[in-house]
């Protein structure tokens, strides 16, 4: 899985047949200090995120096994909201 | 899946037969500002998009799960033509 | 596999039904030489690993095939936790 | 799939048994400007690539599904010859 | 997939059990011209390397489908000793 923020959202009327009811969103990696990294994704909304909160994707074969996408044709799925990390040396972020 | 935006376009006459019939395209992966990265790839299009426009590619196995590339020996595959991106911090784009 | 250490623990209830039960990890990837790379995985615990200790992560499809994440819906997982590092030219690490 | 070059060929004896029969090429990947990019991978050949040659790739579990390599342990097949790549602003390459 | 050397070997005791009976070796990617890139994987043996030899890794799915790996958990595995590189300007390597 990969740490992200949901940095934004994407709409499309002409898409696959198997992306229709998906809330899209775009979602930016982060490091652990919760910096933002120069990497993107664009993934389904499994858990109901909103903009600025921070979860997990699955990407790949995987992101197609959840409970809500299972079958459908993505690559990146957003499988969880974060509640908090804790870091190693730096204590609670 | 990535934001990307279509560059060009490649013609081929001696390939897996599996990709006959298929229009493609050579995309470029697209910052959130819409800005272009150095990342390319190669995919089928699956939705009539023309050259200059934003969609979005899955790639890995599930771009042969779309409906248009079922069992086809593609790893790339354009599945969604963009209308709209909402950034969360700087608006509409 | 990746060589990685394991730098913080991720806690989130919300969240796909088939990540409940596991430990959630924030693993680091490591150069051999054990320095630390700016590449960062979110990873399922399934041998008992602590933070800061070193071990190998499996990514992809692979990940959901271990004896405990059979069927989950991961795409990285801890499968080993590693004693030793003989280098060819530096000796032991 | 991805743009590539064919810039080496690679000779093994002890091998896989599914790479019995191959040509094993290494390629390199290019620009859209058909300049190259420092990343590399080593190609199962399909469709008779000669060296020089510019063609497209695919990779991860589709290498295993083009009609030549069927049930083969690959993860990287050339599966086009590229006749000619049309951009968007610069015209014809 | 991928041009590597050996340059380590790896041992854990705590592991997947389908990782047992495999000598697990961390290998560094190459350019073409054999200079190391700072990329590693850790993959395991199928074909009986030493350290410092050249070889092939597959990643991926494909890792698990080589006759010895068959069903095992693994992402990286090397499949080929490399006897011979020849490129295509500089001759001989």
């Amino acid at each position: 899985m990969r740490l992200v923020k949901v940095v934004g959202s994407i709409t499309s009327t002409i898409k696959d047949p198997s992306l229709e009811g998906f809330k899209i969103l775009l979602v930016q990696c982060l490091q652990t200090d919760l910096k933002s990294r120069e990497e993107y994704f664009v993934a389904v909304d499994t858990v109901g995120m909103g903009e600025g909160e921070i979860g997990l994707i699955v990407t790949g074969s995987t992101a197609k096994r959840t409970v809500r996408t299972r079958k459908k044709n993505v690559d990146a799925a957003l499988v969880a909201k974060v509640d908090n990390i804790e870091l190693e040396k730096n204590g609670q972020s």
